[in-house]
């Protein structure tokens, strides 16, 4: 194990696991709060079994789009769901791997203990992903995945 | 899908698939076969389920060792193994992804009819790893892992 090449969010989210499971593996919910406001998610696909697919196009504000293809590894459901960008569809490996994803979800009170570890490879791909703005960018997707999860149950 | 990027291998073994699993997933029955002879496998660990460390140390006629770090992707017990080298254990992305491989088996007789299926990124991948020798040492494999794994019937 390095995990001193990971990067993590914690955080409580005031909505329950079910909910929060949903809005992570409904591409139409998805598609509503993965990506910090203004970049859009223009398309997305999730195919929640292991060797599926996690397709998303996000669009900037410039109106450049950027596609990332990732595989999912591992489903738990309302507990833990694993992809990576390492591998597309069906674990054929990627041309540029750069993570994985560990998103955890834990009964917390009438919420959800909300948490994100991210793998990389090794020092610098961790620093690229710190410079990029990781703890804003996902705390920022955290919020309106709370807000998302939140309309499901009102 | 981008079958085009496979290598693939399909053998019947004369070994039953309760034996061949064995002999695949116990890592000193693995040691005994995995590399064609006259290189060795030094040390092998193998831990089968999703996440799993899967690590060999290759000992050439020369005495130089190759170590390589994978991780275990999908379980189905006497039926399907995947495993890749683009992930270490944990899911882990790796510095130099090459191959997924996915390794099945199916009753065929008294015997079993094994195949391995690797899949690579792009073609250059694919055209280097048939360049190594693909066909012959995954074959020469194959005839090892036959008479490891009818040895275990004896």
């Amino acid at each position: 194990m390095s995990d001193e090449f990971d990067l993590t969010l914690a955080r409580h989210l005031d909505a329950a696991p079910d909910l929060v499971w949903r809005a992570w593996t409904d591409a139409d919910l998805l598609r509503q709060w993965f990506t910090p406001a203004p970049v859009t998610v223009r398309e997305a696909v999730i195919d929640p079994r292991p060797g599926g697919r996690f397709y998303t196009c996000m669009r900037l504000p410039d109106g450049t789009e950027i596609a990332s293809e990732g595989c999912i590894l591992s489903v738990e459901p309302e507990r833990r769901l694993v992809f990576t960008d390492a591998m597309t569809e069906g674990w054929r490996p990627a041309p540029s791997p750069f993570m994985t994803a560990i998103i955890t979800l834990a009964p917390d009170g009438q919420g959800t203990a909300y948490g994100a570890r991210v793998l990389h490879a090794d020092a610098p791909a961790r620093d690229r992903h710190a410079e990029m703005g990781f703890e804003r960018g996902w705390g920022a997707a955290a919020d309106q995945l709370e807000a998302v999860a939140r309309s499901l149950g009102a």
